[in-house]
């Protein structure tokens, strides 16, 4: 996959936290993602498809995901309960639908989402398929740190 | 979501075991799926959209999962390495895109499949969005026992 189709994810991560958390959020380097024996303590997954195919994980240590779940309703939680585990599935579903919106239609066929899962624990490992690249975006806030990965292919872009 | 849906994807499954891993699968009862605090050792993931949304996930116990891989791969593998990750990411497609052939095109729209991941480890819990249905299908095969979850909803169908 190509640097530039991170883009649109990026943006949208940044317009929830301008729009929704009345925070702002700051990018560090996109890098490659490797395989990650420990990764964040609540992750949620949503599946791209259309004219590409992907996939968009955000992974979240517990601070964060409180921090932004009582930002977003008003709340006082301080387990990652079930409430939590829907609010965090509802974001990756705001981030990847606002990137959808500013990717061009190809054919009249536009990018389409799966239902978001989300994943919790401390005891995990999340694997890539071999081919597939995904590029990680560190981000900053207000709220505490986050992980952004991203992988899709266009189809023909062989990537 | 109808219980009939799922019908595509477990006849992908016999298909599977039947043309790929020269085995047989057998399916237990249709289940509604509940919070698990403990699934499978290893679990591919999969999103679909078009004018349907949703996620199928098969979950193995290592057992399983080296058994079936193994059994494709003609290996010889004791371990949940990169190798059965990939392999295990792969069977989740084919199961999927699978299913999507039996779907009939509505409105020359497709169902689109992401990209797959995996999941492996011994200390997590997976979270569906509390508005969505997962229905569950225990297998039972020659090379161990297996789970499929999958929910999805179509457009306007309300579930």
């Amino acid at each position: 996959m190509k640097v530039e189709y991170i883009n649109p994810f990026i943006e949208s991560v940044y317009d929830l936290f301008s729009t929704m958390l009345g925070d702002e959020a700051r990018r560090g380097d996109v890098g490659v993602s490797k395989d990650n024996p420990n990764p964040r303590d609540i992750m949620a997954l949503i599946g791209i498809s259309g004219h590409a195919r992907g996939m968009v994980a955000l992974s979240f240590p517990k601070a964060t995901a409180l921090n932004m779940v009582n930002k977003l309703l008003s709340s006082d939680t301080t387990e990652l309960d079930d409430t939590v585990s829907d609010a965090v599935a509802e974001l990756v579903n705001i981030v990847a639908g606002g990137a959808k919106a500013k990717f061009p239609k190809e054919d009249g066929k536009p990018l389409d989402l799966s239902l978001p899962t989300v994943v919790r624990g401390s005891g995990y490992e999340v694997d890539y398929p071999s081919g597939s690249v995904w590029l990680e975006v560190p981000f900053e806030s207000g709220l505490g740190g986050f992980t952004m990965r991203v992988t899709f292919s266009f189809e023909g872009d062989g990537a």
